[in-house]
């Protein structure tokens, strides 16, 4: 994604913004009262006991929230980093108001079998304009899960097809025969390898590679799947560079190690930029390189998970990005902040040798790609990835002069140079957590201590000192 | 869904189907030029080798799909049997430029952790309003296969809680510890048992129970999972009542062995009421009691794919209604023609016991869950049900004549009694399928010689008479 000019552009945000309140305004216990009966009429036929917060999204604004009671937060959880460009924003209801997305939500297409006449129009003036360095394709899906599982099922076949000899080489009688009782050698013994702490998804095949929590994977059937371990950095990390160089080091010998000698053989390695529910792990773009290096030595695929780190938040439009990879990653997968999913590649190699492969009945959905053009148009407009970048640093400093001032409460602060994609660990997490909503702020935690910031592209810096300063009451009132 | 008054509703469909063409009409061959030189530029972006035909859905109308060079076919494939009420159906208009929708597009919620104060309405006089009988609650998906694969993530913690004693046991240490390197206890070693022919997805978990074609499976890791015999009914069916009778029989001792002895035993049985993908295999409505009773007897959970079968096409809303079974199938999986998917359930023991276990960011979107209240109301008002059955009847009429004129073209006439779900083998099955879009027909086909009929729910006698004539002139020039 290039840099966009400025222009009338820039007040699209303006005017956005304008319509928000100016700070958070708490009137009820949350849940209210209102709340509490749309919730247990909600729970009498949906499950809701992972309820964080009833919305009134017809009264929410920009980067706030509001609730059936009228209490109005401040939002940097966003939908579990989903909301890219602020609530009722107009750019979108201008797309959802097209004529394009009526036909997209009347007349469904099965993609792979009978495409609109605007299909590749709506990806490349979309999805694909804002493709990775070095990608130019594209597989369409509906979220996160399948957008991890499609890329591995492209990876198994890309693996299987270069064992056999090349695409034009027939499948045996005995692939035939065996895939069909779920058996070797047509369901062959290979793997992906993820690491310790990673989340992909929660459909089988990205459990499998999900190291999340037991909650996620506790009682879920899962493939024999090789993991290894991820960098454990410490901070701050000017202060431990030899320690985590180490950390590094070890777990690229052991992705090595796990590649060549684990039982069943990798097709690919899977890895998120930064660890995002597994607690917000980063590793420096060195480890990165690295993984590219050895995964390519060794014929692995590479596969980026950018479902929450993609899109704008790390101050690049890809969190990739900050690697500077000698060759792209062989496939990078999106969803949340895009609205949509899928993932991205080039090597033509990735499509499978015949129809029918890698295939399903709606393989995505126009109406959410035709969003997701808004969303990047917009983004592009208002130069969102520069401000992400912007408002990042500028709300770092002033997290880090809260960790220096509270001792262990903003513990390995870290997203340092990566946009707004921040976090830090809090010894009462949980608690934290709940009493943000006390003072206007509706905030995310993930792995075991983590508070996890994910406020969306349009957060700026009067947003930053609204929430610092509501996180320093949070921790007063611990 | 109980039988809907006409009155005025009727005229919504009248209205629909009187802005369509009287009948096909072939301009050029499929492809033409045009149509071909979208394809080619969509193939730079985007895999276009199941390419069946290019649309222009503007120009679709009822049940007629249009190309880019104006050929004009009458559609009974329906986007693989997923477009219910019609191309450009103004009641799926007036939703989709809803306040509601707009809302559901631009504000897209996190639904198990930030239900919009909307939600529960929607679900209740959308979703739920179509529960099939006995069953009362909803989790809702994306599609068929994620659909699939929670009902069976759902399965497999319900019989987990069962093993440990009841919801309110704690886990153990090592099925926590375990669960995170894939391994037992805690990634159990229980299987979903599925039949031969079967199609329920292609996601890792759902195409380990897929058994329908090599091209689907091959390449793929796939779970060690059991597969039982799936009844090969004899047509007609009243000149093979006593071997059809033992070759069902024959399927539930097998399935019976196979809960009692496979090595991973079976925490669900899956099953279409007929199976689509696979070539259109029916069974007795004694079968499926039978495997209702066997299940129930075991402890395994019945798990219902109507993902195709589901909303009216077989003279039912939901085709397992024609059963008549003692007692509910404990979840019942959905898609295609509702536009959405999940599965209903109504056991409050298939919640999982704690949150976050049944849980994914987006968990379904509720632009579509509007989309498919629309078309169940339209359905409900116009008494779609009813008429698929009546038209149905009518074809299958029509189809017996052909198949006594034909011997061998029509072979194994099948669906009598099922609505429009009708199919028939074709020795020629590929070439018939070609020659169709001839003759203005636009058809797909299924298993190994398969033609399937997929019409919309707007399909009536008119469409089927000119069905049945150009079906009589493929069979002539083959």
């Amino acid at each position: 994604m290039g840099s966009a000019s400025f222009s009338s552009a820039a007040d699209m945000q303006s005017t956005l913004l304008a319509g928000e309140p100016n700070g958070p305004s708490i009137k009820t216990a949350i849940p209210g009262p209102k709340a509490k009966a749309v919730a247990d009429n909600l729970g009498e036929v949906f499950d809701t006991r992972a309820l964080n917060m009833l919305a009134d999204y017809r009264k929410s604004h920009g980067n706030y929230i509001v609730d059936p009671d009228g209490n109005t937060l401040l939002d940097v959880y966003a939908q579990i980093a989903s909301i890219p460009v602020g609530y009722n924003n107009p750019a979108l209801l201008a797309a959802a108001k097209s004529d394009d997305m009526m036909q997209a939500l009347i007349n469904r297409p099965a993609l792979g079998n009978f495409p609109s006449v605007e299909w590749a129009s709506i990806l490349r003036t979309g999805i694909l304009k804002a493709a990775p360095p070095g990608l130019n394709q594209v597989f369409t899906a509906l979220a996160g899960s399948d957008a991890n599982e499609t890329a591995y099922k492209a990876a198994f076949m890309w693996r299987r097809q270069k064992e056999r000899g090349g695409p034009s080489v027939e499948f045996t009688e005995a692939e035939m025969d065996t895939c069909m009782t779920n058996a070797g050698p047509g369901a062959p013994n290979l793997s992906i390898l993820s690491f310790k702490s990673a989340f992909h998804g929660r459909l089988f095949g990205s459990l499998s590679t999900t190291r999340s929590k037991p909650i996620h994977k506790l009682d879920i059937p899962a493939f024999d799947w090789p993991r290894a371990t991820f960098p454990e950095l410490k901070y701050p990390l000017e202060e431990h560079a030899e320690e985590n160089a180490k950390a590094e080091a070890d777990s690229l010998a052991e992705v090595e190690d796990l590649i060549l000698n684990f039982h069943a053989p990798p097709a690919a390695v899977v890895v998120e930029p930064i660890q995002s529910e597994g607690g917000d792990n980063h590793a420096s773009p060195a480890f990165f390189r690295g993984l590219r290096e050895i995964t390519r030595k060794h014929g692995v695929l590479l596969i980026v998970d950018e479902v929450q780190t993609g899109v704008g938040a790390t101050g690049k439009f890809w969190a990739h990005e900050h690697w500077d990879l000698p060759f792209p990653p062989d496939m990078v997968t999106f969803s949340k902040k895009a609205q949509t999913a899928g993932y991205y590649f080039s090597d033509p190699e990735l499509r499978p040798n015949k129809p029918y492969r890698q295939f399903n009945t709606w393989m995505g959905d126009p109406a959410r790609a035709i969003i997701a053009r808004a969303i990047i148009e917009y983004i592009e407009k208002n130069d969102l990835v520069a401000q992400t970048a912007r408002v990042g640093d500028y709300m770092f400093g002033k997290f880090e002069a809260l960790a220096a001032k509270y001792p262990g409460q903003f513990a390995n602060l870290r997203g340092k140079g990566q946009g707004t994609f921040i976090a830090f660990d809090n010894p009462k997490r949980d608690e934290f957590l709940l009493k943000a909503k006390t003072f206007g702020v509706n905030i995310g935690g993930s792995g075991a201590n983590a508070v996890r910031l994910r406020p969306m592209l349009i957060f700026q810096e009067k947003h930053a000192d609204i929430l610092v300063e509501a996180l320093e009451n949070v921790v007063k009132a611990l």
